[in-house]
């Protein structure tokens, strides 16, 4: 093999060798905290800036960080140039996940409270579309089974859980009055462009307070903390920022618990 | 159309109107800089996290942001589980770029320097394998002819062009004798993997400075800014901020320039 095929041959390999570094510290004493993805890309997976948002921030915090999503097909594929989905694709969940996770990701049947103390969902459609029916049936939605089965472990656990722009449907759905934010519940000329999800949350039973885009919403006695996210239309840094916030907050919970 | 038909509409619709918004600040006064993605995705398009990052970093400072990629097929599609090549898929590269940019993107024949004050280059395996050959051919690379016009009119018009990760040897094979940094010239034990791209560089007529993660290298006559990003295997948070370094001093030269 000559030198620079050498080269290639390791930029193809040893990416997945380093990955396992980038998100997790090295320190025993690191909270354990587990990411759930739902695919990589805002209209049919997880928003991209949301979810490196809180792989960054955990990084920073010294988290041990594990990535999940759902090993299935997406209920669609979206192209995300002309907003249309893309008939005859598929794709799947966890693959396309790993994407954002640079390969180190696992099935969400994989993900156990016990070896967690806490977990994240970022937002994007693909909470919508992946992980529930909201995208679809609105307030009459359901959610996957192995989310389901996720968050009343980490209910029963008391262990915390944080929910990102539009995932907060998740908590309310299954955990009865939860209190969470997605935001405003009035539109305000466009800022807040998908407002009527406060309204589905009362729906389904969950108490919906509103929040700006820098603030997060803490729910003690369920250990579930929320922030807006993309449901503003926010600039990029403003996001994040606000998921800074959301983390800093999960990473405190975790050590109270 | 029932209410919840309706939100479930606007969820729908919206998002890429409010996308214009999350990268772009409104100021007059805004630096316009144009950020060239070669797909979403570590192993066959943009390192997603680098990408993010550049964007927040941009957002940050107020700038205008535009978002390109060519419009041509990927070079393969990567499946990020197994790191193997997905065979008989095709994707393109400006429609996956289109998830990092939230459908606001242009296709990269339609970026003109004369409308711009700087350009960045975010890495990943995409510049090594839609942006140019380096994957495959090392330093008997070419680079993608709409990629080479754009790095052409940018250095004539004296106008700052920043590139992360893997990126600069496009910087290296358009300009002869550019500086460059891609991290360490030394593998270190693992911790910079793809140290061998330095080699690649001086062959190809650059000059490589040998930098840590944190830091960058500024070639003060042909206006070029890079960062190592993840050619270091380090904490993804360390990339976020040595790219935050490359956003930062980008947009000063912008500015002196």
């Amino acid at each position: 093999m000559s030198k620079m095929a050498r080269l290639i041959y390791k930029l193809q390999t040893i990416s997945s060798l380093s990955s396992s570094r980038c998100f997790s510290s090295s320190s025993l004493q690191a909270n354990k905290v587990a990411v759930v993805l739902s695919g990589s890309g805002v209209y049919d997976g997880s928003e991209i800036h949301e979810a490196s948002a809180c792989l960054v921030h955990l990084s920073r915090h010294g988290a041990q960080v594990s990535i999940f999503a759902p090993d299935k097909p997406q209920l669609h594929v979206s192209n995300h140039v002309k907003g249309e989905v893309m008939e005859g694709e598929t794709r799947n969940v966890l693959v396309e996940s790993a994407r954002i996770a640079r390969g180190a990701i696992s099935s969400l049947s994989e993900l156990k409270a016990d070896s967690f103390d806490a977990v994240v969902f970022p937002g994007g459609f693909g909470a919508a579309k992946n992980l529930s029916s909201f995208a679809v049936d609105g307030d009459k939605m359901s959610v996957d089974g192995e989310v389901e089965r996720v968050i009343q472990d980490f209910k029963k656990s008391k262990k915390p859980m944080g929910f990102c722009c539009i995932s907060p449907v998740l908590a309310a759905k299954i955990i009865p009055g939860v209190q969470v934010t997605v935001g405003q519940d009035s539109e305000q000329d466009g800022k807040w462009p998908y407002s009527g999800t406060a309204g589905a949350i009362q729906v389904m039973g969950g108490q919906h307070i509103n929040r700006e885009i820098n603030e997060i919403h803490i729910d003690s006695k369920e250990n579930v903390v929320t922030t807006p996210a993309f449901m503003c239309n926010a600039p990029v840094h403003e996001v994040y920022d606000g998921i800074g916030n959301l983390i800093s907050t999960l990473v405190k919970m975790t050590k109270s618990s």
